[in-house]
């Protein structure tokens, strides 16, 4: 779900047809008056629209000491409006056989709905309406701050592997914002209030701010239609608004951090290196990038775990993966899980060694050509899902990529050669770079 | 340097003498009519005066993305105003036999001159007029830039082991500012210009954040006309700016730093642990933390150096220290230098072990009482010294505290118990609080 970068603001419309310029299937796109950016990719298979609405910002943009406002507002924002009562929209989609969801990252937030073609407008009522008049009483805002209090006590507070993912990314990123957890810090989750949630709420819930994509069994001319009608009589704000990130430094120490705790049963190790994304990254770095999280970590065919479990058998589970798709400077991962009489000290040692070892063994040329089929067949598998489709262009254009950016993405990857990838695992895969963490049995 | 929690507004108008309600010598204060507040301690023994200027704002108050700019405006407040060209007042200063210096810290900057009594006023007409007036021009703006910059490479970028202070302290505070340096980060500084120094110069530098203290051979009759004459014509904002610092959360994973370096001669290690802040601690908990850190690590005679030092023989130096004068949750440090032979493997071994027989091993009451008589005769000597005085109250004022507090704190030492020095050891000393760092030779 990453694609090359580009850092050319999206043009107002935009025609880009299969065969033309892309590989990626047809998608058509325009803009609202009021700034609203409109996608639509048609998929004619079955008589289903898939809706989505993202908003340019996620827990990366939480304003200082309000941390988790990016998150708590998504919950918010089923509470109703002066129309449609808390729990209505919800109700209308369940009784028309639809399923909806919605999601908050560090770089955007965004809300969806599946239903029969024939009830889009339906939907565009109703999310058109809680873009602009959420309702926000005190009643609402406290209970539901209770529910987001209850959910970081269940994912974080009970889960020693959660609270060793939320410690490395606070030690990956010193000063960026991708170091504080999306669901927000307890203690600044329980500071939120009516207050904070209004006023973000009015800055970035804006028409300007969002991206309407609608995929399925849909014309384009009677999508733009229907957006016109309702998301278009939503008063535009002027601009954008601006998100304020500081940039990570340059990393000078290798660090590591340690959860110890009673409740753990299984240890594992895990190590982040700060890396370039899509969008930070130079020439052909990201696309390397991707292929060689694929090459050596993309599952029981790949590198890291031929090499950790298979050969050496210190190891039941080894893998990596890369965070492409972020506005920032980005993390690429690796991790391996120990067998039964393997110490993690003797696991890090036999990873430290596959890791050396990546340009002369792990990069043989079928490899290499066996992971770009791979990373290309999985985004081509995945476009043939109405809502991976739909996700793969909400969240390329939430985080400042063009259309023609994400459709070139197959070429980015096959373009990518063997000297690329030992290029950027000699450049970012270094222990300078590195956060190194272990989960371990308390003593 | 550092007194007892407490959370009260300065009192408009002050008097505490010695002998009255608290051990520390006699000062009085008062507020100039704009907010300005002034502290005078009067010290006749030689017909000097010490003049220093607090403003309540530090490098932890620095906006989002512009890391270094408290410490920035420091130098530029050496640039002039319309009044006195760059160099006069330093000039000025010299020729009449004076000294002058300034300095920038986490929770404040300061301005401070020592001349004859008599030049007093001269003094306070400069420093008064900089607090309003400065001249910010671009040729001024960018030069001092990239004396900064020159600053920071000559302090940091070539020094291995001012690298890991800095990546300790950002994986200590993950989330509060103090984790980033007070020079500000090198990519930040690079971007500072006219505009932000304005913004800054225009937030902070104004006579309700700013405290005015004078010690020495002067009356504060004196004093306060003085005052009202030069400080005095400033207009006041009507308001502090306020301080925007998010709540470092409860640390849960151990973290472990290393920089490796070829340039390393002398390897060390080091440990910081999150700690209560005299202002954020509960009870007696930040006066138990300072006896604590002189009992184990206050010099050649504290438990650590003996017992690494002297009876083990695996340190050539340890020793540990706390810095209590802080705004919000700070950091108490042990470290350890290894003996020729030793590596830091085992050396943090002996460290660990020293660390967890603290209760049985190093505070017997004797151990204590040294420490508090130590600690308390530092702070009478320090008193002694013009410039120390006008800098504890300074110091104090500018993070929170009242005159009484900071005078209180003899008597807080004294308050302390064993029993208390133990449950801070206990609770404030565990591995999920600390990072520990690593000074290697690279190989």
């Amino acid at each position: 779900m990453s694609r090359s970068p580009v850092r050319a603001a999206p043009a107002i419309v935009t025609k880009a047809r299969e065969g033309v310029d892309g590989d990626g299937p047809a998608v058509d796109s325009f803009m609202l008056d009021n700034g609203l950016e409109v996608v639509v990719a048609p998929d004619r298979r079955v008589p289903v629209a898939t809706h989505m609405v993202w908003y340019r910002n996620g827990s990366a943009d939480d304003p200082v000491g309000q941390s988790g406002i990016a998150h708590f507002l998504e919950h918010l924002m089923f509470k109703g409006t002066e129309k449609h009562p808390a729990g209505e929209f919800s109700k209308v989609v369940s009784s028309l056989g639809g399923q909806e969801n919605a999601f908050t990252s560090y770089d955007f937030t965004a809300y969806f709905q599946r239903v029969a073609r024939e009830h889009l407008e339906t939907m565009m009522g109703f999310e058109a309406d809680r873009m602009a008049n959420l309702a926000l009483a005190d009643e609402v805002v406290a209970p539901e701050r209770d529910v987001v209090l209850e959910e970081r006590r269940m994912r974080v507070e009970t889960d020693p592997g959660a609270q060793l993912s939320e410690a490395m990314a606070s030690a990956l990123f010193v000063h960026h914002p991708y170091g504080v957890p999306i669901i927000g810090w307890m203690h600044e989750i329980e500071g939120l209030n009516r207050e904070h949630a209004l006023e973000y709420y009015k800055r970035f819930y804006t028409p300007e701010n969002a991206i309407l994509v609608v995929a399925g069994d849909v014309e384009v001319d009677a999508v733009r239609r229907l957006a016109e009608k309702t998301y278009g009589r939503i008063a535009p704000r002027g601009a954008k608004p601006q998100r304020l990130r500081p940039r990570e430094p340059e990393p000078r120490a290798m660090r590591r951090v340690t959860v110890a705790d009673s409740r753990v049963e299984q240890p594992l190790m895990q190590r982040l290196y700060l890396a370039p994304s899509t969008l930070t990254a130079q020439g052909r770095d990201a696309a390397a990038l991707e292929v060689l999280g694929e090459a050596i970590g993309g599952g029981p065919t790949a590198y890291l775990y031929r090499k950790l479990v298979l050969e050496q058998g210190v190891a039941v589970n080894a893998g990596a993966w890369y965070m492409a798709s972020a506005v920032d400077d980005t993390r690429f991962a690796i991790y391996a899980v120990p067998a039964a009489g393997t110490g993690l000290e003797q696991l890090e040692e036999a990873l430290d060694r596959a890791v050396a070892a990546i340009p002369a063994e792990a990069l043989d040329d079928k490899a290499v050509e066996r992971a770009k089929t791979r990373l290309v067949a999985e985004t081509t598998y995945a476009a043939d899902s109405q809502t991976a489709l739909a996700r793969i262009y909400g969240a390329g254009l939430a985080i400042g990529q063009t259309i023609e950016a994400v459709r070139r993405w197959p070429a980015e990857i096959e373009a990518v050669t063997r000297e690329d990838l030992a290029s950027v695992a000699q450049r970012f895969l270094t222990p300078r770079r590195s956060v190194t963490g272990q989960l371990r049995k308390a003593d």
